[in-house]
């Protein structure tokens, strides 16, 4: 258990980390800060928030776990502003979907006295905002957490206890924890989520583009197939941005299998076709 | 309402015809025939079948529309096998995914007396056989009819009847009928089926060969962007040598589509980038 959480621009991932963490005993103390007054106002009307604080360094000042969930951007500049108001032994943390940059720059921004060790929960919702964060969006989701990459020997054993109390917060909160490099998880994520987000993203706009009158006859399959393009595009570009290098190695490595599996029609080569949807079957029914 | 209908080779779908017919009163009698002896005493057992018939021939006779529910190949020789015990007026229609050759074949081998024409429901499940039907399958769903692309041009009024009733059958099902040409049919699904099918199964392959472990990880987006990836290989072999032609022009335009935002991502064109995911949004959004 945190002895005092500090949750700082809570959207729905920051203030659903609140939620759980309160209804799962997972936190002694919760703090929040948000950006605009009104948010501040709204949130200190909340159960499951402790205090709100009106500034990010008065909400960090006793905090053990640091939650920055702000998006990427704006989780460097937090992490830098709060970085002289964190107490010895802070842990600081964060729920972005790509991690490279922000574990470096972070890290970078830190008081020798305090760590950032990155967290990237796989949990979301169509819904954004505070407003509809709920306590049991972490369960069963994979909660990747980061290794700082870097060469530390000295205080080895030390950084395995705080990247274990970072592990076991998620675990609190329900997800199945995840210990990666930082650039692992960026190759992890740009396969199975970037990629699938550009393909979807692709195929809406494409046909779209092509004849917009067969929306109409779309059946389940292409709903499905479809279903993230519907996702916020502001959002998607601030990822594109950071993971790019990662998603266009893993789109140029679809690109060649998807012109294999073209060649294959040219060809007429059944036999690898029904390879490739017998492969995609065993796949897809091991998820 | 149809007086005599009767179902050939019923299972998921050729059964919820023939249930959904009973349950919404849009056939007086249901005669349905099966390959395999077991079935045929199976459906003797079912309270939404009349009569269960020994062979093919014996099924028709006395019906006024015939639903093959056969695979594709299986369509073909089973129109040519009742051929000569369909009556006057007949008109024998099919569920198949694809329909310039099955149009094409069947027509061919129907009586001077008698017509084929082509139907699709975009209905399905995850499940198959007859014993998953249900009599809700059609609701709200696509029933594309194929208008023959033959040049038709005496007894033009009668055949616009013949294809009004088949739509109406659809509509007495719950589904929304849509008239195309065989060809338009085959372009449409080789976009909005097809398509995103080979992207899903190649996705999936793709991951699998990758890294396995992955699977570990996989969120919602990816779920449901690889769903249809678990479908059957046999059916969709067929299917991709049935519209190979028109699958072929759709994945290389597609292909056209992916290398430019391909090279978005190496240029760091954003702008290019949100056009899609904008463009993308506003198609799934639309569905």
């Amino acid at each position: 258990m945190i002895d005092h959480l500090a949750i700082l621009a809570p959207g729905l991932l920051g203030a659903s980390v609140a939620k759980a963490a309160r209804a799962r005993n997972a936190a002694r103390h919760i703090t929040l800060w948000a950006r605009r007054p009104e948010t501040r106002a709204n949130l200190r009307a909340q159960s499951w928030v402790d205090a709100v604080a009106e500034t990010p360094d008065d909400a960090v000042r006793e905090a053990d776990l640091v939650v920055l969930a702000a998006p990427v951007e704006k989780i460097i500049e937090l992490a830098a502003l709060i970085s002289p108001a964190l107490k010895p032994g802070a842990i600081v943390t964060d729920v972005g979907s790509v991690k490279t940059r922000v574990c470096r720059e972070c890290s970078a921004a830190m008081p020798a006295h305090a760590l950032f060790i990155g967290s990237h929960p796989m949990a979301g919702s169509a819904k954004t905002g505070w407003e509809n964060a709920t306590d049991d969006l972490f369960i069963g989701r994979t909660a990747f957490v980061t290794q700082p990459s870097a060469n530390i020997t000295a205080g080895a054993l030390a950084l395995g206890m705080k990247i274990a109390s970072v592990c076991d917060f998620w675990s609190d909160l329900g997800a199945n924890p995840v210990i990666v490099t930082p650039e692992q998880h960026d190759e992890i994520v740009a396969h199975i989520s970037h990629l699938p987000q550009t393909l979807a993203t692709t195929l809406a706009a494409f046909l779209g583009a092509k004849n917009s009158d067969w929306r109409e006859f779309a059946g389940n399959g292409l709903r499905d197939t479809t279903r993230i393009a519907a996702s916020d595009a502001n959002m998607w570009i601030e990822i594109f941005q950071q993971n790019r290098a990662e998603i266009l190695r893993a789109l140029e490595s679809y690109e060649t299998e998807l012109a294999t599996v073209r060649a294959a029609f040219a060809a007429g080569d059944w036999p690898l076709l029904r390879a490739r949807l017998e492969a995609g079957k065993k796949f897809r029914d091991s998820l």
